[in-house]
């Protein structure tokens, strides 16, 4: 998008003036090729400064970018917590690393969702009064900002108190990444009257209801939402336990790509029974109702609750889509949304 | 689909054979119009018997449908337990009363969800053996059977034991509906590897790995299940608990709607663009997609665990998916789906 008119000695000094994009190249599905590619996209495209993290001798061409050595991979099956703690030299821990040290400004992976979370809480620690950083996904809406569900998986059990923070936090992210001025907040549940809901959700909106925690965040809490409001744009930030979050997430893009791909196939059929060009017109028309809802394409995660810049990209992500999360994991380094989470939970501390 | 080339005396004499579905005339966005035209639709296409439960001076033309007064309406909005137990003349609570008294062989419903599962249980009382009816909701599946999930709502919190019984009666039913002969079950959780889930999953999944369950209920368990998995054919019943099947559902009938009318909408661009005939000739292959994943139009739920069949469909259903409701509650009472549920659930009781 942006980038191709930069000036390019004018972008040549922004870049030496920032701290690094630490990128863990060895983190995903077609890793380390397609997250180099994406990695060599971003420093292109976009002119962001970039540390590769991984073994060099399996990077293959990584052009002039900057690269830290680190000899293990945590696989995308293995126990998170566990990898993390053993394998001290693996590509996502020296990441984190490099964050905690001041070599890079933030940590993107497409790996081992778990282990990225856990390296970055046990490498980065956790803001002042954050109990649990949560996982932040933007879904898209129609014709508006997007709406940002946490958490999406980082917390299976939660305590009714951790969703009052995700939505401190999530009202935060919100108002920075998408500038939205006072995001309207609501709770994720299965009724639109208030009362409905599982023990927790229960709980947890009776914390919510308190005005406090909005108008010290400069927000609006807007209630019950259902899971039909996720993508209709009745709030800016929903809040609901990880387990909730996570079925929810990966219940969408698994009907987005069947869905999907059983429209694409219907096109080509009913294009070709029409004749001339109209399958490619139509799906040229397509293409950006496809890309506005394919989740993995346009929505890299952010871990929020630690103190260094944390994103995570879908494992089946294309070099595009990693390029997209690097700029994001550097927007949101140089614009400091961690100290907007600090504020926004520092009432907590 | 069925009935237009029906021999209409045989199918008078089927008709006379059996007790009618009772069907909440009142219940639905668009009750009583829509439904009774869908119970009518029934019985002409379909040759199924109908009673029809509702105020008769609000019902319209009914045909030759028999009617059994209720004076009384449990709004969508209303607290279930309540105007079950205040509204004693709902028509709800007589459909309900209908199948208990052996007047009707089941009860059909688009009105309140929580009402319609209050009154099959206060009314027809819970089959031996279970703890908590659940809500099963097909999801479809492409060239397949549908997948079964349950629970979709009826109980916001489970504990464990429960979603061994679900799976033990979605097994008798996936196999009863869909004729799928050894019935394959997942739990619903957020990662592939046994451990993964919330602490009411993890303490689930270590009562269905016991053979003995689907032993006796000649099934396979199959194990951790996740969202992206729900639509994909890896199992024929799915169990969880009915918050996270309520926001499941509730989700992907929203991000059809949202999506679907998106590509509809550029369809009809692109067809215009393309000229001629294109965008109606696409329009009609998209037509069976569309069809197959709304599963507003295609899946009536059902109520599994109470001693009467009970099938709930959308509020917003139109009288073709009233008449497939209607359809599979006749089919599910005159086959004896309840004998096969209490078989699977026997052991328990």
């Amino acid at each position: 998008m942006a980038g191709e008119n930069s000036d390019s000695s004018a972008t040549a000094d922004v870049t030496s003036d920032r701290p690094p994009v630490a990128v863990d190249a060895m983190g995903g599905d077609h890793a380390p090729e397609v997250v180099v590619e994406g990695a060599r996209l971003a420093a292109e495209r976009d002119h962001v400064p970039i540390l590769l993290v991984g073994d060099p001798d399996r990077l293959g061409d990584v052009g002039d970018l900057q690269v830290l050595a680190a000899s293990e991979v945590v696989a995308m099956d293995a126990d998170p917590a566990v990898s993390v703690r053993r394998l001290k030299d693996s590509s996502i821990v020296r990441a984190a690393e490099a964050v905690r040290d001041g070599q890079a400004s933030s940590v993107l992976s497409a790996g081992n969702t778990g282990a990225a979370m856990a390296a970055s809480l046990l490498r980065l620690g956790r803001i002042k009064g954050v109990s649990r950083p949560a996982i932040a996904v933007p879904f898209p809406v129609l014709d508006s900002t997007p709406t940002t569900l946490l958490d999406c998986g980082a917390n299976p059990d939660c305590q009714p108190e951790w969703l009052v923070q995700f939505a401190r936090m999530g009202t935060a992210y919100a108002r920075h990444r998408f500038s939205i001025d006072r995001p309207r907040v609501g709770v994720l549940t299965i009724g639109e009257e208030a009362g409905k809901g599982n023990a927790m959700v229960k709980a947890a909106c009776a914390l919510l209801e308190e005005p406090e925690w909005a108008d010290q965040c400069n927000a609006d809490y807007v209630g019950n939402v259902e899971g039909g409001d996720l993508m209709a744009g009745v709030a800016d930030v929903i809040v609901c336990d990880g387990f909730t979050g996570n079925v929810t997430l990966k219940s969408l893009e698994g009907f987005y790509d069947i869905f999907s791909n059983s429209i694409s196939q219907a096109v080509d059929r009913g294009g070709s029974k029409a004749g001339n060009n109209s399958a490619a017109v139509v799906a040229e028309e397509l293409a950006p109702i496809f890309h506005h809802f394919n989740a993995k394409a346009t929505g890299a995660a952010m871990l929020l609750g630690t103190r260094g810049v944390t994103l995570i990209s879908h494992g089946s992500s294309s070099a595009t889509t990693i390029a997209n999360a690097i700029r994001t994991a550097d927007e949101m380094a140089r614009t400091d949304v961690l100290g907007r989470i600090r504020e926004a939970v520092e009432i907590l501390g």
